[in-house]
C-alpha cells in the first residue's frame, strides 16, 4: 500500500514512525522546509531532522534534535557573543554539517535527505516540499520576522497576525514528491501545526494541485480537545481568524481532505463540516506503540 | 619590558603562559600558521588555539585543544562518512566556528585571533605570523602532503625528505608582528619543532631580516636529551640533514640567534657552536610554576 504523509515537526514524525513501522505500507514522507534556517552558516532543516531522527529512533527527549545529545558548542558560543538562542546539539551539529558540505558541494536538499535516510538505514522515503528556497515570515505587531526568530528566539509568545511563504510562489516539487502523491493509495496529513508546517508545503501550487486531484486525502488533526498538545497551533489559528477548534482545521484543508481525523476528546465534532468528512480516533501518540495503533487505524479508513 | 615570543603549538604555549606571568614583560606572541587547515570548511589555526587557549588556563589535558572538551560531534561525523581523524572537540568547535564565521565576514586572521584574545580575556598580544596564506607541505615517500595528512593522519610516522611553506615567500606579515619585533627588548624563539613549527614564520622574509638585524634573540632548544619531548622534532631534522641534538638546532637558527638555551640534561653542549652561545637551563614546563620560573630565568639571559 503505497502512502504519503505530509508532515511538519514532531507530531508528524510521530505519525511517520508508526506508518514506518506498518509492513503492507511503503511510506514517503513530504516534508515542510519553510522552517529552515541559516544559523552559524549552517543549513538547518528542522523538520527533515525531527522526522529523520524520529524514524531511526534516535529523536531528543522532548521530540526534537538527537538522543544523547550534549550541548557544549552551543554553550561556548556565547563566549564569542554569537547568538545560541537556537539549540544546537553538539550530535545533531554532524548532521547539519554534513549537509552544509554537501550542498556546498552542489548537492541539492533532497540529494542530501537521502544520504542522511541511507546514513541512518532508514526504507521510508524522506523527501522535503521543494529544494527551491522557502521561508515562512510571520508578522507580529512589530512587524514581519523569521520564523525562527517568531519561534525560537520570541518563544512564538507574540500573537500572529500574518503569514508569508516565501519563494513557494516560484518554487517547484522535489523530484519525486508529485510522483509519489499520484501514485499513493491514500495521502495522510499528519497531525502538523495547518499553517505554519503544512501550508508552506501546500502553498506550492502544484502539490495543493496533487492534492485537490488525489481520491484519497486525510488529514489528521492536531487539536485535542481544541488545544494543541505542543506549540502555537490553537493560537495562531485563533488570531489569523480561523474558526475554533475542528471547524478552524477543516477551513484550512477545505478542497484539499476528505476525510478529517479528530480526537476523541473532540467527537462532539464528528459528521460533516463544511463537505468534509470528519471522524474520531485516539490521535496522542505518546510513544511508538501509541504512533502504530494510530496509523493502523487510518489505514482501515 | 618588551618581550616578542615566536611559538608554534605546546611548547611555545607553554612559554608564552611563564612570560605571561611576569608582572614587568609586555609579551607579543607570534604564532606560526603553517599547520592552519580547513576541515568541514572550517579555518582551523592549530597552533594559534592552543597558545590562547594556554594563556587562558583552558588548554586541553595534551596541551592541545580544550579543557573539559567533549567530542560528540567529532564521533558524530563517522555516520555520514566524513573525516574525523583530526579532533575536533565541542566546545572548540565554537571557536573554530567564530572564526570562520568572522573572517567569511571580512574580517583578517589578525583581527579574529584579537576578538578571541578579547573573549578569553587575555592582555598579551596575540598575533599570526601573517594573515596570508601559508601552508607547510611535507614531503614524504609517496610524495608531497598537507602538514595535516603528515601530522594528524599519518601520525607523523612517515620519514619527512622535504619541507616547503608555500605561499610564504609571497607572504606579508600580519599587522604589527615588524613593529613588535623591532620595538622588543628581546625575541624569544620559543621550545617549538625548528624546521615544522619556527621555520614557517620566519620563511616571511621580512620577519626573518628583523630578526636577523634584532640585537637580542634568543632561541629554546625543543630538545631534552637530545630528543624531542613531544612530537617529531629530532626525527625530522634528522631525515631533514640536520646535525644531531644541539649542533641541530643551532644549524636551524644559525644567523638569527644570539643565545641558544639548552636543556640541563645537554650540558655537554655549552660553549660557541658555529657562532652562537649556547648556555643551559632547565627548560621542562610540566606545569604553570615550571613556566614561569624559566621565563624568568631567560629574562635573566
Amino acid at each position: 500500500m503505497k502512502v504519503v504523509e505530509l508532515s511538519g515537526g514532531v507530531g508528524g514524525a510521530r505519525l511517520a514512525r508508526g506508518l514506518a513501522a506498518l509492513d503492507r505500507v511503503d511510506l514517503t514522507v513530504v516534508v515542510n522546509v519553510g522552517d529552515d534556517a541559516e544559523n552559524h552558516g549552517l543549513h538547518i532543516s528542522p523538520d527533515l531532522d525531527t522526522v529523520a531522527y524520529t524514524l531511526a529512533r534516535m529523536e531528543g527527549p522532548l521530540g526534537w534534535g538527537r538522543a544523547d545529545d550534549t550541548f557544549h558548542f552551543n554553550e561556548e558560543l556565547a563566549r564569542f557573543g554569537l547568538d545560541n538562542r537556537f539549540q544546537l546539539g553538539d550530535r545533531d551539529l554532524a548532521l547539519k554539517m554534513f549537509r552544509t558540505r554537501r550542498m556546498a558541494e552542489g548537492a541539492s536538499l533532497s540529494e542530501v535527505t537521502g544520504e542522511v535516510a541511507r546514513a541512518f538505514g532508514l526504507e521510508t522515503s524522506l523527501l522535503p516540499a521543494t529544494n527551491d528556497r522557502v521561508r515562512t515570515r510571520v508578522e507580529i505587531e512589530e512587524g514581519w520576522v523569521s520564523f525562527q526568530e517568531y519561534f525560537v528566539d520570541r518563544r512564538h509568545q507574540d500573537s500572529v497576525i500574518g503569514l508569508e511563504y516565501q519563494g513557494a510562489d516560484i518554487a517547484a516539487p522535489a523530484p519525486g514528491v508529485l510522483e509519489a502523491i499520484e501514485d499513493a493509495d491514500i495521502v495522510l496529513i499528519g497531525p502538523s501545526n495547518p499553517p505554519l508546517s503544512i501550508q508552506p508545503i501546500v502553498a506550492i501550487e502544484e502539490i495543493r494541485t496533487a492534492l485537490t486531484e488525489h481520491p484519497k486525502v486525510l488529514a489528521v488533526s492536531p487539536l485535542v480537545g481544541g488545544k494543541a498538545l505542543k506549540g502555537p497551533a490553537d493560537r495562531v489559528m485563533a488570531s489569523l481568524g480561523y474558526p475554533p477548534g475542528t471547524r478552524g482545521v477543516v477551513s484550512a484543508y477545505r478542497g484539499m481532505v476528505d476525510l478529517l481525523i479528530v480526537d476523541t476528546r473532540d467527537a462532539g465534532d464528528i459528521g460533516e463540516i463544511d463537505g468534509v468528512m470528519v471522524e474520531t480516533a485516539d490521535t496522542l501518540m505518546p510513544d511508538e506503540e501509541a504512533s502504530i495503533r494510530l496509523a493502523k487505524e487510518l489505514m482501515g479508513r
